[in-house]
């Protein structure tokens, strides 16, 4: 890897930027991560299942930071129907994310069985919308736990897949082996983000520690290695998506249950953290250093998530810079303090040419 | 189940009691158990290495509470030689504890190779000392990590029982099938403990919960259930040990990595928390409810850990009664605000008779 380089903007094609006061904190920090074309999750409470609803939050969002390029999606919901794909077609909301009911921070709204959704699947294929899938089954604490909610996702990825070939399919945040694979093995219509933080984070980090935990869960080194596998061999079909999510995690003993909700903050360092995952895994053994090329960084952080959703190119660059910044402790806004991925930790500088 | 029963006192095969005003805050609590005889980790800081540190500490635990029968132990380490070993033995103390380096609280000082310590090993078989085993290896981030480390950990046990057939030989707090697997296939002087939280807890549970974040972690429903065979089939070979840990879980923003110390606290609940899985295990059936006799009770909690250790049956009687008792919320006491494991929950009550 070189010291610097210069690349277009990176699109995130997952992030969480949420309403009211932490909007207002969230939004401002996109830039900093090098990132002006942002794929925006609809899971706020309520969840955004109208035209109306997404067109107004996009308003919202633009009144922070009217230079970010907001992708909008709304929430998949008994209330979609064809008639509704076909209407955010036309308003120009890009994609549907699909919940599986109860699997992660406001996902009880969610999805409970698909095969209802079918006629909405069909419409959205035919008008060309993307269907973004939170690919985890619910845990029943029988046979799904945690560590295998993904895999047992993967059969539902290639059911839908197989009934709608040409629908554009997102596996969102794959973290396991198993599901580098499943999208792997299905055709080009189907393709997956990959967060910064599962190309770092392992079981043993989030263990007791709830500034690394989210859901999916980081798993183990052999599914980190092919996450990296995925990114250095991507060819367009995996690219970045960070799940960022500014959540409070202060659980001490007077809070409820010490359930902390999941979440990973890393808005602001996001081309950041995927520059040092990379100089990580090239360490470790992971990668080769020969395989991080300019033409990967480009394509993993900013072309491929664009030419998949059929966004045009960047037109502004940024500058980043080995070594150069470093994370601070927690950032204190909206009320609420956070604690940032890798704090503390010297990371690369994001400069805007 | 029967709503009530008289059991005799309870033995916690593992126990830690810390030291200080943590000690003066934990050893009170031995008797809300159930509980009479405790076998004590010796994972202090510093470490307890020499016979007179062992009877030292247990004078401090009989100063607290002289009711109590302390069972000593050491932590195994370059300074244990045979000598130490034959001195121990004479002073009373029971057995050795092996921490593998770096796995748990307090571990720092702890074995890296278990083949410099033959010679103690062949010493402890002469006199009659029990070795105790955390069985984990230490995450390497490679090819261990916390799920897989105890199964990593039991070709070791194979080869110390194979080696010193006649060492009486206590895997601590078995989470996996695997190693409830192992146990089984040893002879006779190989045994394991179980705790109380593990015939609760799945992974699911510790993610984002500091409260229940344990090590060895909480493992798959498959292993849980394995466990609760152990527990119902265990003919002497499985018996209760808590490693009850009075650590402070407070991880807010301010406060180093967010990494929490790894501990349940379920020391002034150890029978009623037993009692508690067992119905829990019942319901979802793991296991069936004619199998949880008064026998099984009587010889889990109390009767087959004082066998294994050469120590008398118990003199005293406790009433245990279903769904009579409320877990407080949290315990105030040494400056430090612990939340005990099922906080807010109905268990069952302890009355000594």
């Amino acid at each position: 890897m070189k010291d610097s380089y210069v690349l277009p903007a990176a699109a995130d094609m997952h992030v969480h930027l949420r309403d009211g006061d932490m909007l207002k904190a969230v939004v401002p920090t996109i830039r900093n991560g090098g990132v002006d074309t942002v794929y925006v999750m609809p899971n706020l409470v309520p969840p955004v299942t109208t035209v109306a609803a997404a067109l107004e939050y996009k308003k919202r969002l633009q009144d922070v930071d009217s230079s970010i390029n907001y992708l909008m999606t709304l929430y998949l919901h008994e209330t979609i129907t064809p008639e509704v794909v076909r209407e955010a077609k036309k308003a120009g909301i890009v994609g549907i994310k699909s919940y599986p009911a109860g699997v992660t921070t406001n996902s009880s709204s969610g999805v409970v069985s698909y095969e209802p959704f079918y006629p909405v699947f069909e419409a959205m294929q035919e008008v060309g919308m993307v269907l973004n899938l939170h690919g985890e089954v619910p845990s029943d604490k029988k046979d799904v736990t945690i560590l295998n909610a993904e895999s047992k996702f993967l059969p539902t990825l290639k059911d839908l897949h197989r009934r709608f070939p040409k629908l554009k399919i997102v596996l969102e945040h794959t973290t396991t082996a198993d599901a580098v694979e499943a999208v792997r093995s299905c055709g080009e219509t189907v393709v997956a983000t990959i967060t910064a933080h599962h190309l770092s984070l392992l079981v043993d980090d989030w263990a007791g520690n709830v500034y690394c935990f989210c859901k999916p869960v980081a798993k183990t080194p052999e599914d980190r290695k092919k996450l990296l596998d995925a990114l250095v061999n991507s060819n367009g079909k995996f690219f970045l998506g960070t799940d960022s999510a500014r959540v409070a995690h202060d659980i001490s003993a007077k809070k409820g249950k010490g359930n902390a909700a999941a979440g990973v903050f890393t808005q602001p360092f996001a081309c950041q953290y995927v520059l040092n995952s990379l100089e990580d895994a090239i360490e470790r053994g992971d990668i080769k250093d020969e395989q991080v090329t300019e033409e990967l960084l480009k394509g993993f952080l900013s072309e491929w998530g664009r030419e998949f959703y059929g966004v045009e190119k960047a037109t502004k660059q940024i500058l980043v810079k080995k070594g150069n910044a470093t994370i601070p402790e927690s950032i204190k806004d909206a009320g609420v303090e956070v604690v940032p991925f890798r704090k503390g930790e010297t990371t690369w500088s994001v400069e805007w040419q």
